[in-house]
């Protein structure tokens, strides 16, 4: 068994070729032209002593580190681990990523992002409902490239920005609420402030039949499965309950369901359900449940393209912004 | 809105404070006593022209990253983003884990580690059914800590090692089965030399009831949900098929429950089935999967407080090994 040599230098290979170690570097960083036999001298004593060039002088030297940050509320959200593979995949075995969870808490978040300047990550992949642009700018130096995943809080986005098109989506599943002939019909959002686009498609929905929205039928809960069961209780406990809910993912969806079960409600006869996201375990539960596809692999593969052409230098114009398109998946809640 | 300033320098700090960088520099470290007020002004400085120490200088002056490279097969398998997380807080906010999916391809295993190694990360924490210790050994250097997750291809472990107790686990869900009278039980295990314990645990309740195995009913699969599929298929077309399975993992036991509902055998009362992890998804399926928990946020908090003490250099002594339990969740399948 080989075992690795840690302590080999570029002047012991450039001892054992019998060569300056500038002539080493040249022959390393093929910059600049070396003549054979003085190359493969170079090229042998490196096999023979086993070198490795030092990645951190390296980094040091050029100011790369070839390291991307992704900073997002939570992994094990089954979203994100897809996202994370495509991004993997987007930047292209030259870079790679390391995970920051934020729990979707700011100070979390500006904590990361101060702890990201000082390991100096070439970019930054963010996925926050609540950080303003301006707030990344008094944090982040120009140089380093932010890459926002999701819908912004704005929409004249500061930043390249991949995201699914929430408002059409929602808009989707609501309209196919309504086609089944629902008219009271609950929306269960995010937390305030949160998935604003999801309630724009939901009302405009509405609005495109005339219907009146009822601020009783649309309850803000965390974006957890705890979080949409506890909102369908209370909707289901209201003198005249919906019929049907849209939920603004899919976990809440989940959520429902386990209450719809306490309360005896078969689903869809008593509640229509349609949740977002398109999670693995939406086509799992039991009945499968009707929601709107949010392609996570796609939005990570799309932001490490975007990511890598700005590390690289090769796109330096105005912050672009690619809408991923949602789709309606009926499976049988509805 | 303050701007970050990223080009302030030690020696900017040092002209303002009217010091040497010296005295900068052992204000910043600690090490050596600065007398106020010297201190005073040089804090001062630091605070007024916004001065970030480089971490990057500094990780070339340590030799240390406070990376460590998570090598895993998937992280989109719902195992390790769980494991990830608990890693994270295992390793206790002073360390990140960049992630490598190596989709259990030995050469994948191989690049990303001399990768690691160019990067420096101060540890790895590696989860290889294939990787041999003297391979890991020619290609890590005995400076760098190697925490391994999950059962090692050999019983005598080089390194620090956190696994399940896979033999147990699978002891007791074939003790379960066997329990409600089935005799013919399939195993559908992993890709050959994968998961050796889970199928020691299946021979050996077997032999408690003096029952001989028939290698007919054991197949090898990938550890996917087709891979269960494919594996099912040929056991319910044998002349005798098995009355119960034992998956070595849920997402193949998912693949089961497919290939039954195609062939419209109703679990659990045609056939019987036992998963094995308990990811979110097993409580899910209708009917909900008796399996066999595997904790990976256990893992993964052990396997980070063990690295740490590893890489601070708390702990120097022989390799450690810390096997989690495993217990049967029942569920609706058996």
């Amino acid at each position: 068994v080989k075992r690795f040599a840690p302590r080999v230098t570029i002047t012991d290979v450039a001892h054992a070729a019998d060569v300056s170690k500038t002539t080493v570097s040249h022959v390393l960083s093929g910059k600049r032209p070396v003549a054979q036999p003085t190359r493969g001298r170079v090229e042998e004593a490196i096999r023979a002593l086993g070198y490795r060039p030092d990645g951190l002088a390296r980094s040091l030297r050029t100011r790369r580190t070839h390291m991307v940050a992704l900073m997002i509320p939570d992994i094990t959200n089954p979203f994100y681990p897809l996202l994370a593979r495509g991004l993997e995949d987007g930047l292209d075995g030259d870079y790679r990523a390391f995970i920051c969870n934020t729990d979707g808490a700011r100070q979390r978040e500006q904590e990361f992002l101060e702890e990201i300047l000082d390991r100096r990550a070439d970019g930054i992949v963010l996925d926050s409902f609540t950080m303003h642009p301006s707030g990344i700018a008094s944090l982040v130096p120009e140089g380093i490239p932010v890459m926002r995943i999701g819908t912004t809080v704005i929409d004249e986005p500061a930043h390249d920005t991949v995201h699914a098109d929430d408002e059409l989506g929602a808009l989707a599943a609501t309209r196919h609420l309504l086609e089944r002939g629902h008219r009271r019909i609950g929306l269960v959002r995010g937390p305030a402030g949160a998935g604003e686009k999801r309630t724009a498609g939901y009302l405009r929905a509405l609005d495109e039949v005339g219907a009146r929205p009822d601020p009783a039928l649309v309850l803000s809960g965390e974006w957890t499965r705890s979080g949409g069961a506890a909102a369908a209780r209370r909707l289901l406990a209201l003198g005249e309950p919906p019929t049907a809910m849209f939920c603004a993912n899919d976990v809440m969806a989940l959520g429902v369901m386990d209450a719809a079960r306490e309360l005896d409600r078969t689903i869809p006869r008593d509640l229509a359900l349609v949740g977002f996201d398109d999670i693995e375990a939406a086509a799992l539960v039991s009945p499968p449940l009707t929601t709107v596809s949010n392609p996570p692999y796609e939005t990570g593969l799309l932001a490490g393209v975007l990511l890598r052409e700005r590390m690289t230098g090769a796109y330096r114009g105005a912050p672009r912004t690619v809408t991923l398109p949602c789709r309606l998946v009926e499976r049988d809640t509805t």
